[in-house]
């Protein structure tokens, strides 16, 4: 049974996602869909492109995430698929793609794109407004029920890339930056576990600092601290994350987006030196 | 493998839609269920009634569209399922379906009616205040699981209609109103591209009115326009909308439902006159 | 096809939902996953509970019922399964299963649970952050997929429970309090139709008092009163339940959890006495 992850900024009221279920249906019944997001901020590209990174890896080999959030909807953008390793996209080539594809080149997958030109995989009618009913989801499904890549359009070899903020080392410290808050406020930077390396073996000496305070030490569960305390630890995908136990560290730090975040790293380094010293 | 699409206005923290998913399985457990909407507003049948009218004609032939939205409920208001072409309704008879069903006439497709008045076919205990759960999940799981609508009831042949405003040609203009919000902010009116008709050839010509703001010419995609210009354009499902690109035309006008939205179509239709001497 | 019943408070935003469906599927294809709720409030284990006992009984038999609501995540808490008569529970040991529990004793099915300390049925790597994707929905996937609920850890006979507010009856009222305001503002109080008892025969003669104000008699549905009335009844899982027709009694009446809620039945229970003395 071919597995679709579904990702949209259309919000859950409208109906839009069911009638894009419809469709796929219509055109191969024995698709399993999955709804990942349907709360993308409005046009937002970008968070799009987060959340797809972090989750795509989890679903079956073969699953085609499908992902609109399409400001360009109807004008010069390209509509693409990909493949990249076992796993398939459908969307727009918008960057939304860029932190997936990512990581495929760093496990060495092979990726493939084709601009989505043929309309013998859409409706009939396309309207300029929703090409996920129209042009997406239609391509989606027939790819799901076994037509290959390579039918559903022209080779492309150009796929539009973003640039994300990197974080950066400076003497002691990693310098990073807010880039998602979660459901529960729990605030995520672009510094990653691998970017930490070593010093996580000494975690209890790793200062995190934001908006002027100053976290003393990295935890490694949530419960670790008394209800209501800031902590920093690692979140589920190897982000630092900034969290307040039970409850929401962007309400008690109203953090947003862009908002420095540092890893003073250097003692836990000087443990660990003196460490293997001994 | 049956398809039921379910719309009520329960919300989705409650699990209510969960209980019926966990109902209609236990009668049909093969049944395939996509979510339309829960956040229709709350007892408000007329926005159920766009919803179902715009979403249901994409799903695949034989879908039950299972739609939940009954202030009477456990009241004399009765549960009814309807047949409309190839396509089934499972509800209250509460004129939800009036404008899909005004739509099935359009098309001359044959409509059936079922008053659901036989327990057999209902939860072995039916409370007052849940036929959602208890009377039209289970009629809708039989439907779906082979059961023929004539099986499930009485028939009956005055289902409630409800009136929905019209839109009406003054002069050089069509005068319509506002009659959905979305997710997006995109303001709704009334007035549909078959109202336009030919006009439509010259859009760019067509101006558009809302709230005192004249909005010139139409045109034919969000993205043909700079972020933050409040365009008008035909929406998916062919009615003239008001827009703000990349941003929210709703929090931009402050339009509510019943506002009047006026086009414009003198200078389009003389300039296809024109076209049409030359 | 085993049907897997998903309830968190991770909200819908960001992908994680998604993420345990992937899981789920990768290694139980075939499972059938219904979502009860994703806005449980956070870490409410409370709230969790009382959605579980009313949502679970709807589900077929063998339903496994997914629960994560997990402050302790990642501590010394333990990961649990359990078996009650014919369906399933996975989720953390935390008390979320008591009030479910307490059902199952009622009707006199057998329970058994088991600690969840087997890492072949987890995730290769696993984060001491999520244990919703990386323990919880590979045991469950694993238990939908016909692994015996004994081979997924070791026997355990302790689990958590928590205490939940009781009525009580004084004189001639019941007193309890208010334990769910759900989507409608409809206000459940913990006061039973078991408590009420043959009161409910004369129910129009129950009235029902909160913050101050006395609901002169229960009524039997919603629309038994004009829009805007504020009404008593019995809701769809048998509470007493304080709402306003087409409206949100919460919103009216400003209720929080643990306001106290009073029926008032010495009325009902005379009149029954002397009905049955004529």
């Amino acid at each position: 049974m071919p597995t679709i992850a579904l990702m949209t900024d259309f919000g859950i009221r409208d109906g839009n996602v069911g009638v894009m279920k419809g469709v796929i249906w219509g055109i191969c019944p024995d698709a399993q869909i999955a709804d990942v997001s349907h709360l993308v901020g409005p046009q937002d590209v970008r968070e799009a492109a987060l959340i797809l990174a972090r989750s795509a890896p989890y679903f079956p080999t073969g699953t085609i995430q499908l992902v609109v959030v399409d400001p360009g909807v109807g004008t010069t953008r390209r509509p693409m698929a990909a493949q990249m390793g076992d796993a398939y996209f459908v969307g727009p080539d918008n960057g939304v793609i860029t932190l997936w594809l990512r990581q495929a080149r760093a496990l060495g997958q092979h990726a493939a794109f084709v601009h989505l030109d043929r309309p013998a995989f859409w409706l009939q009618t396309v309207s300029r407004v929703f090409h996920g009913r129209d042009l997406f989801a239609p391509a989606a499904a027939h790819l799901a029920c076994g037509v290959p890549l390579s039918d559903l359009g022209s080779a492309l070899d150009d796929p539009v890339e973003l640039s994300f903020p990197e974080p950066h080392l400076s003497h002691d410290r990693w310098e990073g930056e807010v880039i998602y808050v979660d459901h529960f406020g729990n605030v995520a930077s672009n510094i990653m576990a691998e970017d930490l390396g070593v010093a996580l073996d000494r975690r209890r000496l790793i200062d995190v600092e934001i908006h002027d305070t100053r976290i003393k030490g990295m935890v490694d569960a949530f419960g670790d601290r008394d209800a209501g305390d800031l902590i920093a630890l690692l979140g589920s995908t190897g982000n630092l994350i900034v969290s307040v136990v039970n409850g929401s560290a962007s309400s008690k730090l109203g953090a947003r987006l862009g908002d420095p975040v540092i890893a003073y790293v250097g003692a836990a380094m000087e443990a660990r030196r003196q460490g293997s010293i001994k």
